[in-house]
């Protein structure tokens, strides 16, 4: 029986997991990323996860590592990366030559698609995109059963798509990316330049006057309790993913959209008026058809996304 | 040696071709379409240009038929085509039951992407994208050298993703879609919005006095004698195309993206602000390298794309 390793790479925690090539976990490991102590230091703390996960009496056959980009996918670099600070890492290579182990790097976004796909919300559903709403807002691909690069590894920045030129500034200093309005961060901005302007809501008090607290889950616990401004901000932030999810939807038609990341779990709050927004933009030849559902694997989804990763490659050979 | 039919079914005209396998075209015949005599006139029409081209002697293999859209794929069905007033013509169907070959039916902007990756500005980029500005805009998508049509043949609707949701409203009802903005009748409306409102410019006189009549091609024209209102159009028209090309790159990072119909004629005073657009906006690592190309095939996109249509499926077998 052949087994395969699949390691999530984050910026606040690394995951291992030893699987089956049925993506059933044998053994998982969790460690605290601490991007701050350099870059040296979390490649120890790789390798030292893949050592407590190996089994030396299981016939390995690859592992799989989904990072954050942008990545140079063709030589297994980690470029210049925000959330590790880390600057040209060959780890394929460093991961190669510590195991012996042939080694497969995809970005996270892409991986989480994979594992979908292979093992999530997607099984079945050849063409279909994963998005995660986050910090960030990011996508993969997948056509016909297999994870979509692009010509130059770049696919799947649904994030930095432009819904509004007139719109917000997102990170990437550009404005009116999906981003800037539907991620977490640009929903809490949004919030704050509100609040700032003097708008009625309970979230000054949550966050005891200080509005640089405010995050989507603020928001979050502000519309539970029934504040309207929250809930309108809600409404907007679903109207706005709507918009990215139309043009998805407009020109790729795929079968399924699947939706995770952390502010994905504020549910109805964001997926009510997201439905509503594409039942009033998209083609509706195509937007009748497609399904929209909640990510399936949970805190799971980056490792069995790179054990998706090493099975597609296998597969490929 | 074998041979194949090609039909471009177009709201003015329909042109027919049979060409050899390596897209030589032997035989060329076009008519009026003339839809406002009906479905019928125009089938029989069609049906007419296929004898003229039909050589008996010669080993025919299949038909291609490029439409306007909505189309139903599965079945050849043309569904209700406001270009043509047809409603649900099975016109594959009814061209293999006249003929006796096995028949094709494809939107027009696929095939023409599938005629230029296979015989224009787009041989060998297995990953392209075919963008047609004219009346509207539409675009066909190539990947891994095949017409990728979506779950439910809808994809490539890149005329109706939306670029800024407070936008002018679209012919498809919507706000924003980049049609709306960038085609030749969505330049045109936003020109005579202006003009209406009193801007200063020598259009008045070249339509002499009655802005109905301003076009894409009376911008191109005023713009080319200088006029300064018309250029400033070019250049936001640019700026727009640039926008939804930018989402394109972003979110499918292709290799290569051809542009074609009868506005890209107008050649820098569009490519020129949209180069800019994309260059500002779009994700550096993908945007430097993606080739932007125009159409190669010219008055023969259609019809040797329909050709490409029926190479593709008998490779396929």
């Amino acid at each position: 029986m052949s087994y395969i390793i699949g390691i999530d790479l984050g910026g606040t925690k690394i995951a291992t997991i030893l699987s089956d090539m049925q993506g059933n976990i044998i053994k998982r490991v969790e460690e605290a990323t601490n991007a701050h102590e350099g870059q040296d230091a979390v490649i120890e703390r790789i390798k030292e996860t893949v050592y407590k996960v190996l089994d030396p009496g299981k016939d390995i056959v690859g592992i799989g590592i989904g990072s954050p980009g942008p990545l140079d996918l063709e030589n297994g670099v980690v470029l210049k990366t925000p959330n590790l600070k880390w600057d040209n890492v060959p780890i394929r290579d460093i991961l190669e030559e510590e195991f012996g182990i042939t080694t497969y790097l995809e970005n996270d976004a892409n991986a989480a698609a994979a594992g979908e796909y292979r093992f999530g919300a997607g099984k079945g559903a050849r063409n279909l995109i994963y998005i995660t709403v986050s910090t960030g807002i990011g996508s993969g691909i997948i056509i016909e059963g297999k994870v979509y690069r692009g010509a130059h590894g770049i696919a799947g920045e649904l994030g930095h798509t432009i819904i509004d030129p007139n719109g917000p500034i997102c990170g990437c200093g550009q404005h009116g990316c999906l981003e800037a309005f539907a991620s977490g961060t640009g929903l809490a901005r949004r919030a704050i330049l509100e609040l700032q302007l003097g708008v009625e809501s309970i979230i000054r008090e949550l966050v005891e006057g200080d509005l640089q607290k405010v995050t989507a889950r603020t928001l979050e616990d502000a519309a539970l309790k029934g504040d309207e401004f929250a809930r309108n901000m809600w409404e907007s932030t679903g109207d706005y993913l709507g918009i990215g999810m139309t043009n998805v939807i407009n020109f790729l038609d795929p079968e399924m959209i699947i939706i995770g990341g952390g502010v994905s779990k504020a549910g109805e709050l964001l997926f009510e008026p997201m439905r509503r927004s594409i039942k009033k933009r998209a083609i509706e030849s195509a937007a009748s058809k497609v399904k929209i559902v909640p990510a399936a694997l949970g805190k799971d989804v980056g490792t069995l996304g790179a054990i998706s990763v090493v099975i597609e490659a296998l597969e490929a050979k």
